[in-house]
């Protein structure tokens, strides 16, 4: 099996993600690809913070410039965010000879155009689908599976953390302030929460993605971005009043020759998709020419989600580095999973018959349903007859489908 | 800049969304990919039924056989459909030399395993991105976007007529027939409806995402298939009345050992994001032990959708042929485009204010915003005092920004 070399810097909440995913799912992503991919080496400044995944000590090293002359790293994959160091290492890395994946979106934000330009003169590629999205498959989307199509809006949530505060607002009626402070106690919002709160993540995010629409590079101080802090409980209880959902909403929309590109909270009807997406959750709504409207929906952050973007990307650049083409033939998975037989299904049964409305009817219905011991959750009867048959709809708590099957005949 | 010929066999719906595809989108795709798409030639055995798009007669062959011997034809796309003479077409092409790109769901769902081998020994690829979801990347993103997780779940509206079907009888109380008879003739469902509306082509479907998320090839027999005919307006308006939306699902589910693989009608529940996908709409929510819960949502089916996905598919047989990373270098496309102003955005706006409960006050605003051409749709005014001022809240008609800003101050 072939094999590719990957140095990692950065052993954050991203980075132990991507160590884990190695760990656990190393052999399947084999399997799959029929590439080995090899976790040669850890970069980091900090190896005294305790993380959920072990790895062998004669890993980790102090400077990512070790990683950069390892001939048996062939993928170098950023995870420490900002702008510097972050950028040196990346154009050290191109130079190296190297391919880059990085979920860096405030970089490629602010120093896309130059880095691009990099990797065209290394002739090594910069892969990107951790930085926008989390999880969600939209870079990919974009650049592969809409290749085909001009497309020519882009509606996003794609702030985990300010979407999560304007979801708590509403459900639990708290001020700003105090959501705030409690994400910030559990670890969902950052200490400095300003990039997510006053929209300038989501200008990250949103220049990547137009960038992908249109090849444009829009700078940062040319957006409209308004965050989340000016609104109140009272806007948010407004809006549900009005039949509206309060978002933090990313906008790219092309209109003849112009782009309209903006961040600020929106008013969105509740027939609109991008309304019930609540919590952490991010969603990408878009329209192409060809595919018309669809919709991306995931987990927007978070080392494991994050993790399985960067994944991705390093499958995507070790199949370009092993010359195979972009379709990984799957490659048989030596396991005997079974079929599910449907009577042994368990789940929540609905059932409608037709049933003459006399006293003890029913009671006779509950005693075969209990007798198979399948409970009755709800219950419907519309209309009453004496004489005629008039339906009867019941919800059941879980029962396997035998049973059911069973009690029915 | 380098060239890929493609040969199309079958020149109906989705064949005329290619050809279109390749008429208006074309330059684009050549700017975006660096690689020149060459559609060489179209075999069809009908070439008097009108289409909505025309092309250079001299392309057009009745023999798909001519396909398998032209040396400019690199990927042979089958868009026929059906089990024969599509199978022997396809070995075909692989035989030849040529990378394939089909849309048959069916022919996958029956004979994926042996095509599937061909293509390995022939070291060609088969693409089919277009055989489920039409323009939704569900292929791609099992493939090689979550190629790092362990796809445990799959829950899928596969199919837009059923859907559509189920959405009519809910919103316009028909039955089932009368919904169907419509749909026939506005050529929405085919007039042997039965592979749409008795499970058929949604199971086909969901063998072919099983086969991604597990590499298993699940026998059609094997399924439990359960179709929606059975299902009457009563037991719609019923779920509703109960908080469910009735949906033919599609579920591939593992647990253990054992792979849980069917399709019938099911009750949702509101909070779940496929309760609301509604028409000829399809969605795909799946669980992976990376991403966490995902969706994917768009256009099911249709020329168009499809066509976009089988694009995306040539692109990817193209770059593997010119040996070109599965990324593609955005090429820069060579437009002006300009930002729009944020004072120029057209469009409802929110306005809450505080004013005081006196007679005269809402005159004197609704004829400020008046006077600035801005008209009140909706208007809330929560509690009323004398002396203090109390919130105001407003949604407006459309207008400009500018408008409003000037309102304002």
């Amino acid at each position: 099996m072939k094999r590719v070399g990957v140095g990692l810097i950065g052993f954050g909440t991203v980075g132990t993600g991507v160590v884990r995913a190695f760990q656990e799912n190393g052999e399947l992503i084999s399997e799959r690809t029929g590439i080995h991919l090899d976790l040669v080496r850890i970069a980091d400044i900090d190896f005294k913070s305790v993380r959920s995944v072990s790895v062998d000590k004669s890993m980790l090293v102090n400077d990512a410039n070790m990683l950069f002359s390892d001939d048996k790293i062939q993928v170098v994959v950023e995870l420490i965010g900002g702008l510097s160091p972050a950028k040196e290492f990346i154009l050290k890395a191109l130079k190296a000879g190297k391919h880059v994946v990085t979920a860096n979106k405030e970089l490629l934000a602010h120093h896309g155009a130059e880095l691009m330009e990099a990797s065209k003169s290394a002739e090594k590629h910069i892969y990107f689908e951790a930085s926008v999205g989390g999880g969600i498959p939209i870079i990919k989307a974009l650049r592969e599976s809409f290749a085909g199509n001009r497309v020519n809006s882009i509606y996003g949530i794609v702030n985990g953390t300010a979407n999560y505060i304007l979801t708590k607002m509403l459900e639990e009626g708290k001020s700003f302030e105090k959501v705030l402070l409690e994400a910030q106690k559990k670890g969902f919002a950052e200490v400095d929460a300003s990039f997510d709160v006053d929209g300038i993540d989501s200008a990250h995010k949103l220049i990547i993605l137009n960038y992908l629409a249109h090849n444009y590079w829009i700078d940062m101080d040319s957006i409209y971005i308004e965050g989340i802090r000016a609104i109140t409980n009272q806007d948010i209880l407004y809006a549900k009043e009005l039949g509206f959902s309060l978002k933090l909403l990313a906008v790219s929309k092309k209109e003849k020759d112009c782009i309209d590109v903006r961040i600020h909270p929106a008013m969105l009807d509740a027939s609109n998709p991008l309304s019930s997406v609540n919590g952490v959750f991010n969603a990408f709504w878009l329209e192409g020419d060809f595919i018309g409207e669809s919709m991306l929906y995931g987990r927007g952050a978070g080392g494991n989600a994050t993790a399985s973007a960067v994944i991705s990307d390093i499958v995507d650049a070790s199949r370009s580095i092993i010359g195979s083409s972009s379709v990984p033939s799957i490659q048989p998975i030596s396991s005997g999973l079974k079929l599910k037989n449907i009577e042994d299904l368990w789940c929540r049964c609905y059932i409608r018959f037709m049933a003459v409305d006399r006293p003890g009817v029913l009671a006779h219905i509950a005693g075969i349903l209990g007798k198979y011991e399948i409970s009755i959750d709800s219950m419907l009867q519309k209309g009453k007859h004496k004489a005629r048959a008039v339906p009867i709809v019941m919800m059941t708590h879980k029962a396997f489908d035998n049973q059911l099957l069973s009690a029915i005949h």
